[in-house]
């Protein structure tokens, strides 16, 4: 299991706070890409940050959409998410050989993140646009759910690689989705995150809002950076993933 | 001496009109990077051209600010140069990889072309930008002038070579700037910008707004693609370099 | 009957082309407020033209895509929607007043105009903002519909008056929707565009793409105005509305 | 002696923290227009906030520049820095009708505020935009300067009255400029800002980076809302500005 978290989304006088203190203990940065968040300096400054803490570094694009910070969906064409995906891994890709680094993985961010689920339209452009991308082997990141084996069988088709990932602090329905963030219970409290974290890690599953078990197949957690507890919850799940490891 | 056209430069629904009319008669495409024009899809739709008629593409990166078409200038440090830099050159150069070319020269576009000339410090840092930029051995773009080889010395300390530019249809000012566009006289009739070609082709100078000769070290011409005549202009100026080249 | 237009919707170094032609021959003229196209300059020029040839002038708002050029449905929240409708007409009127004339209608622009058929959410949230907007009294434009009394009902309830809008040149499905744009026969040629024209206007009906006839209640017919054909179809319909006036 | 600070420059996920609690404190809201910061939702809140705690309401229109929030200076025509100024102001006007307030002043942001002081036509241009602003009887908020009272009359000779402000927290070169953000000393310590505070509330002056007198006819102390004394620092100089009027 490994820990990733969303970085670089700094634009202009607008400084996500906790990036310096929480690249240590994570594994994976996905950068933004300048359409949700990230201006050229701070993506600069995330990829120097993710080399000299030796974390691994992929590309985070989104819906060009920096006031909604790509969490409105937008209706694109599959040419015109192709089109801009190669564009944002591209300025990810090349900004990282700039910084001695380089991306591995693209993870889509916000909306165009959740409208690969819902969506299947969107997830065969979005992954169309990381197969067709040659100038590096990227792996696709996307979120765990109960239908993952087929979402794999599809990107298996285009030549990629998919990695799965759930979120330590988030709750899940009965149908493997997140709760949506307008409900009450959407985000879980750092001692639930805490639990989900450990269920995950150790059985693989996750307890639903109905309080049902729910099996997840899953390769990487994410844990958010902008919130109060957010350097306090990714030192006690990266904790909880040594131990593991080393029981293990 | 080479053709060379700004292209890729339409965004969403206001499009640049000849782009498929004038790619194929020149031999260096300038590809916006979307700053100060140029969308996604404008930018693959540009690259996939310009391999079809087998063209040389290089990034032509801009300032921030799509509503002046980049040719304001904008106040940036050299720290934000580089970065802004390294972001769309990379764009350019990863998308141009998706559609099986590749990139070899930046030419900086508009108000930032012209702030090379006139400031040391948008100088320094563009030429160190592109030096940086180690996943493709690029060339600069910058315009010819009497102090082309001043320029020439400092990328070359940076271990970049240049490649210098003059304008078909621009009238010159005795020191060798670009005579401002606020005056009449800035832009030159089709029948003067055919005659300063052809003395540009053979005897290397142009005569400038005073009517004196000046000499300038020019390796490729430059034609507009945003006006009515642009065509009708490229069409001619290639014939004479043919001409040229066939004669010598 | 009147005749409208979408006007000063150039952004930059993008032109619409033929505002200057357009204006002497319509009624209302929807003017883009920065969102989908229109920048500040653009705007003023188009509201001073308006003045000049006594042009009723409505604000255009939309969703914030100028990339997509507003076509592109976004999903805003109700809140959202509100406060960037309470911005875009609020930077239409006081700019129409800084140019000696005064905003009365607006009329939506792009994919927020076709929400507001689809999505009650949308077209409440619109009738709200508009509703709310105390500065002027100003009138709701919508698309004419066989639910258009359903609709006026809404916006009276919100104290608010509405005008219905048809289109020259779009073809029509049976249920009063227009032909999407992805289809070949979405949008009519200039003799049939005519035609529909003229049977809007004796007859308030329009024959639909299955050669129904479906009645619309209509005040103002939409020419566009970025068409080769834009100024002879403009000219006809406006004739044909004189025409109509004289005998009646 | 009034009390001001920089409010509703928000942007989408990005917050500004104070703004909540510094609103009572002062006596003019300074609210961003959406070039520099602003979303429409943030300015909402601002203006409803304002009107709430019966706090002055102006316009501060920026450069159009998110990215480098309006403090890099950007080389636009008298006619461009008219036309946004119009776009920007009319926004703020509206708006703050929606929200049963009104606008009383305009002050220009950052780089804007500044080549006011360095640069005529910058000057010239902001104050014949805001004279024709005939929607509102607005004054111009300027930097309180030793030619004050040349910059007044260039004002008054467009019918326009100003009011000069200076900042609690910056330090002063004997020319009356701000000492540029990029010197150690640009900003005073806290216990500094309330002696400077205090000097200028009691006495007209400030103490220059050189340690000389230097006499500033100040109408508005400028608060900054964004750092972390933010608070402690406007209830201090709210107290002395209390005691001052009590005392006279």
């Amino acid at each position: 299991m490994k820990l990733n978290c969303d970085l670089g989304e700094s634009f202009g006088a607008w400084k996500m706070p906790v990036e310096d203190a929480i690249m240590p203990l994570i594994d994976q940065a996905n950068i933004a890409c300048g359409y949700h968040g990230g201006d050229p300096t701070a993506i600069k400054q995330a990829l120097a940050l993710a080399k000299r803490y030796d974390v691994e570094v992929g590309a985070h694009p989104a819906y060009p959409d920096l006031q909604g910070f790509g969490r409105r969906s937008l209706a694109m064409s599959a040419d015109e998410i192709i089109a801009m995906l190669h564009y944002q891994i591209s300025a990810l890709h090349g900004m990282a050989i700039c910084e001695n680094t380089a991306i591995t993985f693209v993870k889509p961010h916000g909306a165009l993140y959740n409208d690969m689920l819902s969506c299947s339209n969107v997830r065969h452009a979005v992954m169309d646009a990381v197969g067709q991308f040659n100038a590096a082997s990227l792996t696709l990141v996307m979120q765990a759910h109960p239908e993952s084996k087929h979402f794999e069988d599809e990107a298996n088709e285009r030549g990629l690689s998919v990695r799965f990932e759930a979120f330590a602090d988030r709750c899940y329905t009965d149908e493997g989705a997140l709760v949506s963030r307008r409900k009450q219970h959407a985000v879980l409290s750092y001692e639930k995150a805490l639990e989900q974290s450990e269920r995950l890690i150790s059985e693989g599953c996750v307890i639903t809002e109905n309080g049902n078990k729910l099996s997840l197949n899953v390769d990487t957690l994410c844990v958010h950076g902008d919130t109060a507890d957010a350097i306090r919850m990714a030192t006690a799940i990266r904790q909880l993933i040594t131990q593991s490891s080393t029981t293990a």
